[in-house]
């Protein structure tokens, strides 16, 4: 298949659980909703393509896969997933913490995506409601940028993206609690974030489409953020939709139609299992090939990390050989678009980023994308 | 095909018109908007299905279906086509109307679904707006629930699913005319089921997505329960919603991050005929297995009862066929999936009914779903 | 193919530039966003299928392409593009310009259909905002209307489809400036337009779906217009959904339920390329075979009109290829279906219109769909 080889550039994933599970913790982290099963189509990509990495045959029964997990141990399980990933280059969002184990078994060079509200919860915390705290959000926000690969917001979890417009620091007095869900705090911090953008080139990454049980998943339609997008077209700054499903259609007509909107679909990819080369397909109808990217956004087992990776090779390589056999394409115009959307797009998109995890993360912050 | 042979259990359906009919009385019947077509995709499925229940060639023009109707009657139709489902166990929405003669023609098990406004509208109509309607009402409504399969919600029609959150019974003053429509008293109402759902272990259904020109499709999204779904997760009801299209990805999302929520494709098997196995693959991205059932919400025709079962057979059987071709899934698990989806989670979701169809429904209530 | 040789019409379509383009300029009328791109499924299609009509061998790079195009001049690239597509008769909105040349070079009937808010501001700015000024609009789109094979509205752009239900004309001075956005005064003219289509026959097409950066996409879905259609349903109005991707299934949904809603998929069909018979196949689950149409809204650039022709005629015989292989539906019937859908439907919905292209487009008006 045309895609077996290619290079990927993982641009949004979180780190693993450094720790062996058993099965309640094992399905918890396999859905969305930490209410997953092995009986979804996740759970059959698992079985089918996660157990021969384990030494396993394809389609191991579920019990057996945990037991075999369990021999090996999670870290010989995530080292195995990671490295059969391929990928050359992973950007973790540090935002709900991160083991440093994940560096050291993953085989590729690791770099940081800042996430905002982190950022800003975690000055917050240490200065309290000042009229000042927006002023050391700035700061620490533009200190925490520096060697980081990208910025991240999940403002669609917190108040959704149909977020006020705003310029201007809310009054100090409309943040209450060190959680950030007011809309115009959140609008202020993403406008920001934005600016920081413009300035540094760093991209900034949104959530959208679905993710866990916190999110009001209408309010996480990208098509939500049309003014701020119109708002932000000329300005240099460079937005990412992460994700995107059910909404990866309107995704694609953004960046359609606004040259500094990317997209990939991030978890959707994992998720679906065999469906991955029919949302692709669909997610290509209208994406310009320039600014279509791949992530996992795996999340706490490698086993997302992987199989991430290896259904977006394959089901790539499907909706190109179906184009190719169509005489759609031509083979050497189908090996640039997968050259692109696997690496070489992120690779101009995220040019140099130092790593730098000895950033503390937040560990009280909730396990949210 | 894996599917050919797999009980059916049709957990939403609604009986039949026991009378002959002419040609705009039966195309009316067949589209949702009471102005049905030979000429579509729905139209194609009866000719290329049905008339060969009926002894016909497949594909017989509408003229010679409809003529051999009416040669062998309704009833011998009816009982052809109900037996040709080979559904173990109908599920019947007795809402607006009921004729016993489904009960003897269907050749399986009959069980009620209680429409909860039908209950509270009859109770209206015979009480009057005094102070102790409520209290009649849910006495009704846990009357009617006794020997019942389930409970259903029509609240898509009457004010839409973004209905307000309540716990109490509003002023009875609310309540104007006999028809519900007021979003308060409808959301008392829908709480009320969903308290009982969870006493009595029966589940609840939602009608959601498309339906006849009496709705707006809009606020018939399911994902606009989603705050009446985080209220009721953990309480013990069960929530099923029904149809879905063109909603059916949010509805498989919604299913896979609340542990108590079920769907099926309802009316859409039918109505988009050939294109089931693509509707099915569409929510089986994100549907849980094991919270995934079979309806056709068959009303009227039992055309639409006995397609419903012919079509999702086989396009879930096509989707299989092709998951097994492309090594996704085991023949094993394939057939454990399709057992599952057709009876066996109904089975588990709906245990024990008796049925009583002495009921007298509400013949002033207009034929909707 | 079973669509090779069907007759079109194509009912909405722009006219072209005549002018020879560089890169930039040919690429920017490529996109919706003015920011289209060679690199996209619309500039595969643009290689794949249009290289050949100037002579190149199919998958000619961009750059030969151009400079061919450069070689051959504009007026015989039209010229041979619009020719290629083979349709019999052109829907042309005048709204924002008209070259004659293309009537010239089209090869088949040229109608006008009369964008009714370029007629309402050339009424407005020449008479100003005096109390008259609603009198004189509908005495002007009755003139308009005469000869004109239809009337088309892009409140989609304007103000979105949820303009409030209106009857009467609002008070002039709701009218500020030449471009007209008041949703009262839109739903004022929409309603005005639907009156004119109830007495005249003459359809009433609405832009929905995707289109160019001026949009907000979320308020382009035609269900916006349920309660519009709710209210034409028995006026003797027709209505006609333009584009309507991504939400054509909601389009199929309206002409399933309403009975004087067409749709057709116009600029989508280019656009998405390769994907047109996936996109197709969607809007043929519910939209009635009587009520869908063809157009490519080709603008500026006559390969989209031709890539409309040429990518509706394949993908809809691949859809049909498919129904018949599985014995969905019989050669005969698809015959006439592709007849219907291709040429049959719109024939019988734009019955006789005089060509009249002395009138003045107004330039001033911004190049909108």
């Amino acid at each position: 298949m045309l895609t077996d080889e290619i290079e990927l550039i993982d641009q949004h994933c979180h780190g693993i659980v450094a720790a062996d599970l058993n099965r309640p913790e094992f399905e918890a982290l396999l859905g969305e909703g930490r209410r997953g099963s092995f009986e979804s189509a996740l759970g059959l990509a698992v079985r089918r393509w996660c157990a021969p990495v384990l030494g396993l045959p394809a389609h191991a029964p579920a019990e057996e896969y945990l037991a075999r997990r369990g021999e090996l141990g999670w870290r010989e399980v995530s080292a195995r997933l990671l490295r059969a990933a391929e990928v050359s280059r992973w950007l973790v969002d540090t935002g709900f913490g991160f083991d440093p184990a994940f560096a050291e078994l993953c085989g590729g060079e690791v770099a940081e995506i800042v996430r905002i509200e982190s950022v800003a919860e975690r000055v917050i915390a240490e200065y309290g409601l000042t009229a000042a705290v927006f002023d050391e959000i700035e700061r620490a926000l533009r200190d925490s940028a520096r060697g980081a690969a990208g910025l991240k917001t999940i403002a669609a979890y917190r108040c959704g993206l149909d977020f006020p417009a705003h310029g201007v620091p809310p009054a100090a007095s409309a943040v209450s609690g060190s959680r950030l869900t007011d809309p115009r705090v959140l609008s202020w911090l993403v406008g920001l974030a934005a600016r920081i953008s413009a300035e540094t080139g760093l991209p900034l990454q949104f959530h959208t489409g679905f993710g866990d049980t916190d999110l009001r998943l209408r309010r996480a339609d990208p098509l939500l953020l049309t003014d701020f997008l119109r708002a932000t077209e000329d300005t240099g700054a460079t937005v990412v939709l992460l994700h995107c499903w059910p909404f990866h259609r309107n995704a694609a007509y953004l960046a359609n139609v606004f040259g500094h909107v990317h997209l990939d679909l991030g978890l959707t990819i994992p998720h679906v299992g065999h469906r991955a080369s029919a949302v692709l397909a669909e997610a290509l109808e209208l994406a310009p090939f320039a600014r279509l990217g791949y992530s996992s956004d795996g999340c706490g087992l490698a086993e997302l990390h992987y199989l991430g990776a290896r259904l977006w090779r394959r089901g790539l390589g499907q909706v190109l050989d179906e184009w190719i056999a169509d005489d759609a394409i031509t083979v050497a115009d189908a090996e640039q678009l997968v050259a692109a959307v696997g690496a070489g797009n992120a690779a101009r998109l995220y040019p140099g980023a130092t790593p730098r995890f000895g950033h503390r993360p937040d560990s009280s912050d909730r396990p949210l994308r």
